[in-house]
């Protein structure tokens, strides 16, 4: 468990405090995460990595010479915000463009193509790249929707060196796309591990029994063995490798593999060799040259008891790739040049301007105190129910959705009175509230909660009077944009299952002249019962939700607090359209 | 836990291969470890570091460039034997002679120095140091009473360092005395870690306690306290540690030092990142400039969850030495060379002839088979009594006597069958099944065992016929040489509590003209009675005895061993002189 923390939500950000400090030759703390301490050379693409806190040596201990220019990390096991992103993005820019690069999970991809987006209108060039390695999380037909386990390593590796060849975007992504391509990993784990603060285990494992295929943050595996000898194991993981061969290898002899044998945090270093003397057995006698062995925690899960194995079936170039120097805090390889002399001890980049509005009217500057209120009263209902939360999310999930919805909402509240004692506008006032909410809170819920936002402010503006059919235009958008963003549709048991009907209902009754608070009534019924509705759905497959299967029977927690949010917010609508006060 | 095994009797040699199969850039296989695989460089002094397994990257990970030239790696938690050390020594000796190194505990003390004689006798110069770095596990006045923990590093990398310069043996080994001298550590520990094959933890920490000062096999802590925060974690460690400070230093205002902050296991990379944020602001708010800081996983036990802090003092001197390059598996910095191409797969050297034994009279080859004999009732009797034998050393100790006792005489008989094959006489055959027994058992136990076989075969000879005195002389040169060796007294709770009674006895015995059958049957009854005696004994202080006042109405699982010895032998000794039969 863990054991050794402070303000437990603090975590995360004194873990990289202490991290930067322990490593000024290497890296330089900026907004969000690290960069490299030296920069990134001019014209050179920038390879910005990242991901949720708790996985260290991922992604801050990979920042360095030959491998990431910068690395965004988020709350634990939580994604970077989009605006984390972009800030290291930013920073770690040399001008020819950045390749985006992340484990498959819902909220990474959510935030890192949020950022991408951004960066664009930044004026710099960004692409992203989820790495796809886990085999037991989806079927070979459905290899994309798999997760990105240890083979991050190796597929960040082979893009970060093509990159410091000086090839352009375009080919760096192609680089990253062959190198996941050509690379798969499989795990076995036999206990969870206790997050900072929390006084059970993320998830467990019965005594003497082994998960095969388990995820790093307790997603499914594919079933459940005896406690296996460390032959067995290494025989386990190996046989799951050699059955699934990319495409273009036939068959494993004469072949040659980067080879990874990762532990994910209490499998220790002497059972890890244990493990990879019969590992290099095994391939020798398939015929496999094994090529610059792993062997050590590369990607860990806090202190879980878990070991996977990657191979990255290697062809020159990916050969040529793998063997490159490289020299980060926590991987060095080959003969790097000399370190920088330590960085000066760098001021966190503040590059977020949040002290400066647009003009707005005298009407949307007066409405945007019933933004406020609002923001206000949805602070206090997600503070109210936020354990009730976090035990619904633990049924299939991690159990983190009341504490990032709390930090979301507070964040929130904070620069929406921020933004109106500067005179901002209702849609602004809104557009500020969703930026904090994302980047505050993290998460997918995050990510969607800043959407929803920001495009019920874009709608508003900071001009007109909002009405209830601007409202309820600006509720379809963001219903829109949260779809699209979060790829789920109704009855994939998410928020979407409440947000859709609701803006139907609120559009449907704004149309027929209803007046808002009436029009939102009507529609804040209809949420409350699309939200007890989902207690009967089963999330999608593919979706990252830990033991989906036991959550029949429990609506979902992103679903249940809109519908929370959607009445505490009509508590405090004016009962006339918001500018007759 | 230790999960992944196959034979846990394997567990160290199966876990070594596999580590030298992972870096076969850096370490190439010998009997007994590992040494660099490019070599020592001619007439460089090769530092040759070693200890128990169990404490990866210590020993075989610091093997390389800038480290140390070799490392002989014993089984879980025990030192490895004289013979493993001699034989890797002799494989780093790059002819300028050998600084043995290693952490200060008994059975290290015992085999290195024994070791040490050997290589004397080989033509190798050779010298030995033991770091004692731990504050808590002696009052400053007994430093040279301390174990040696996460210390090990700085003062073996000091050592190495000068090695590397190309300085004469005596002045790496002043080197390292005086970074041993400048390097001081404190730790804490919140639970134990389970060994292979163990059902049970070798050490527990109740439930959100932590034990200060507790070491890194479960030897006895200074004091329990609540679960601390991270930052009062932090305090605590430097508080001790300023407390301290070595000759030389008035005040920690103006000094540099080099801080370690080390994970013992399942205390993971952000934990130890939240901790070492707030060692950096004490340590900075103290005056004291860090240099090149270390987090991370440098001295480990299994999966314990604990962490130490290690402060070295620099003056110009060590911070040359501890900021110069070094690459090894796991310890890199600075800009190394390239490494060498992978050395050829390296066969264990055998550097052991067992194959020819000295010439021998009749007579001496026919009590040889006396010593046959003798040696089988020995190896019945430990095995008839190894579970409790352990049982009883595991009330204060590791409980592994047992194991041990049972690995070192099942050794011991099978040399010395081989040596009576080979027509060996009664003393070449005691030295051979010593030689083996101290090789194979290792641990304490071990070399003590090893070294009374070892006596009575060299006094016995293989010319004449043993008679009861020389067979009391034997035995007495016995009890000096294991004295000597062991540094332990009469009451202090250790074997020599019933070898020095039992050999005073035999002597007198047999200098009464008893015949042997006889004299040995007294001898025995006051070994038996020594034995009990010894469960009223509190142990010495400062010997590695974890919970030794919990050890009170027990009796020293060595000398107990002891005693049912004397009595098995009784049982096979013939009525007359040995010559006789």
């Amino acid at each position: 468990m863990t054991r050794l923390f402070n303000d437990p939500a603090a975590f995360a950000d004194e873990a990289l405090e202490g991290f930067a400090a322990a490593h000024r030759g290497w890296v330089r703390p900026v907004t969000g995460g690290v960069v490299r301490a030296a920069g990134t050379p001019a014209g050179q693409v920038a390879v910005v990595v990242g991901g949720g806190s708790g996985h260290y040596p991922a992604f801050s201990g990979l920042v360095g010479r030959g491998l990431a220019h910068g690395a965004a990390v988020g709350n634990v096991f939580a994604s970077p915000s989009a605006q984390q992103i972009r800030s290291v993005a930013r920073s770690a820019d040399g001008g020819a463009g950045v390749l985006l690069m992340y484990g498959n999970y819902a909220g990474d991809v959510l935030h890192f193509g949020q950022a991408a987006e951004r960066l664009a209108g930044d004026g710099i060039e960004a692409r992203t790249f989820a790495v796809t390695d886990d085999i037991s999380s989806a079927a070979p037909e459905e290899s994309a929707q798999r997760r990105g386990i240890a083979g991050d390593l190796p597929v960040f590796k082979a893009a970060a060196a093509a990159a410091e060849e000086g090839l352009p975007l375009a080919e760096v992504l192609r680089v990253a796309a062959h190198a996941n391509a050509r690379t798969r990993s499989f795990g076995i784990a036999f206990s969870g591990c206790t997050l900072p603060g929390a006084d059970h285990p993320l998830f467990t494992v019965p005594e003497a029994r082994m998960a095969v295929g388990l995820g790093i943050h307790g997603e499914p595996g594919i079933g459940e063995e005896s406690l296996p000898t460390a032959d067995e194991a290494a025989r386990l993981m190996v046989t799951a490798l050699l059955k699934e061969l990319p495409d273009g290898v036939d068959a494993p002899a004469g072949q040659r593999a980067a080879v990874i044998l990762n532990g994910l945090g209490s499998v220790k270093y002497e059972e890890l060799f244990v493990v990879y003397r019969k590992v290099a057995a095994l391939l020798g006698a398939a015929g496999v040259d094994i090529v610059d062995p792993e062997v050590g925690e590369l990607v860990t899960s806090f202190d879980m008891a878990g070991v996977s194995l990657t191979l990255t079936w290697l062809d020159d170039r990916l050969e040529e790739l793998w063997r490159a120097p490289a020299d980060t805090p926590a991987y060095r390889k080959g003969a790097p040049v000399a370190q920088d002399p330590a960085a000066e001890a760098a001021a966190y980049v503040e590059d977020v301007d949040d002290t400066r509005v647009p003009d707005a009217t005298e009407a949307s500057r007066g409405s945007a105190a019933h933004v406020l209120a609002a923001l206000n009263a949805v602070a206090g209902i997600v503070d109210t129910h936020a354990d009730e939360l976090g035990r619904i999310d633990a049924v299939a999930g991690d159990g983190d959705h009341g504490i990032g919805m709390r930090r979301g909402t507070t964040a929130a509240l904070e620069a929406a009175v921020r933004a109106h004692d500067l005179g901002a506008g209702a849609g602004t006032v809104l557009v500020h509230a969703g930026d904090a909410w994302a980047d505050k809170a993290g998460g997918t819920s995050g990510a969607l909660w800043g959407t929803i936002l920001r495009s019920l402010g874009t709608r508003l503006g900071d001009q007109d009077t909002p009405t209830a059919e601007a409202v309820a235009r600006g509720v379809s958008d963001a219903s829109d944009a949260v779809r699209r963003l979060g790829g789920a549709e109704v009855g994939d048991k998410t928020m979407v299952d409440v947000l859709v009907p609701f803006a139907d209902t609120l559009a449907e009754a704004a149309g027929a002249g209803l007046p808002l608070s009436e029009a939102w009534q009507r529609a804040a019924v209809t949420a409350e019962k699309a939200a007890a509705d989902t207690a009967d759905l089963l999330p999608r497959k593919g979706r990252a939700r830990p033991h989906a299967e036991k959550s029949l029977g429990t609506p979902d927690a992103g679903a249940h607090s809109l519908a929370l949010i959607t009445r505490a917010v009509h508590g405090v609508l004016p009962d006339h359209p918001l500018d007759q006060h």
